[in-house]
């Protein structure tokens, strides 16, 4: 087992589960012993959380899809180099709940934008930094949504929560189209499972890797 | 004299009087009848400003320069699509107070990133759109910041008006040599003349194009 620090992110659509893996995944990772950052995109530091306020808040004035890639990688660059590198080079894992796989399933899948900005933007703001494991929660988006809207209800759902249903459909295809081509890197697991059952296959991935015991 | 709107930008460092000129530019349009939007960046919208209280609000978290060039980019593709463009689509002139050789300026030369990403991300937010031309008000720099220190006595200065100056020396010089490398798009006006002999160069070069009378 290597005592290198990892960069693991979860991907998927609203209502996978992915805030609920995260979790367990950080008490597996307690349990052995094994220090890491639990953190989010957009946001994960106080000054990429008021660029993710920008983003996410429901206004009259339209957000222009290049504006909302660029707010994205702005946002991520800040996380890069105020959270995510030093943690890594301090030792600690980093536990990401979505990264730059979800600019191309959102922006590129979702509201139809060229993959040819985002691979710009990618290399521009990360160079050659790539997370070491993705684990991409599947499952189908009606299940998905029904389960997000459960979450949310009586809350003010935010602007990306009200979209429609083909959106979210044009993500997960983007989403599955991305692990069928970086096999190696991404790792789809069937979100549909009961939660424990979710949380093991996550782990075998781990094991799997010699990563943790 | 043609009627075709046209798109003016002013550039320059802190302290060269930008403000006072593109008022008393649209005070001469005005007088002659040509319907015009007087506008600035970063801002221009209600969208656009809150991206740019992001990038000028001091904090102790700091803002990497590729971040801060994204931010930048990103509130500009939300004036061009909101603001600038329909005014020109619409037949009104745009005056507006910086533009995208400010970034060159103030990222690339200040900030001495690489011009590279600034011209990607130039081709990504405008495509083709270039201000139809460009005023560079020009001073010492030690000149223009004495006035820009002045008018902001008592008053918090933002963040990059406490930079020192040899970077408003890089800021400067890459607008020099903008210039000279454009000299049709972007015509130098001394600014260290008076208020009134620096409106009439700027009228000047907009009746030496025909575009006023």
């Amino acid at each position: 087992m290597s005592a290198a620090a990892r960069f693991v992110t979860l991907e998927g659509i609203e209502g996978v589960g992915k805030t609920t893996q995260v979790a367990r995944l950080s008490t597996a990772l307690d349990a052995r012993g094994i220090a890491h950052a639990v953190t989010r995109e957009p946001g994960g530091t106080p000054l990429a959380e008021s660029i993710r306020q920008v983003v996410l808040t429901a206004r009259e004035e339209p957000l222009p899809p290049t504006a909302e890639l660029l707010l994205m990688f702005a946002a991520r660059a800040v996380h890069l180099a105020n959270h995510i590198e030093p943690n890594l080079q301090a030792g600690r894992w980093v536990i990401c709940d979505r990264f730059t796989d979800a600019s191309y399933a959102y922006q590129g899948g979702g509201r139809q934008l060229s993959d040819e900005p985002i691979r710009e933007l990618e290399h521009m703001v990360q160079g050659s930094r790539r997370p070491d494991l993705t684990i991409l929660l599947d499952a189908p988006v009606q299940r998905a949504l029904a389960r997000a809207a459960a979450r949310n209800a009586g809350s003010v759902q935010d602007r990306f929560e009200t979209e429609r249903k083909e959106f979210f459909e044009r993500v997960r295809a983007v989403y599955q189209a991305r692990a069928a081509a970086e096999p190696n890197r991404i790792v789809v697991v069937d979100a549909a499972q009961p939660v424990e059952e979710v949380s093991a296959r996550i782990l075998e991935h781990l094991k799997a890797r010699s990563w943790i015991s």
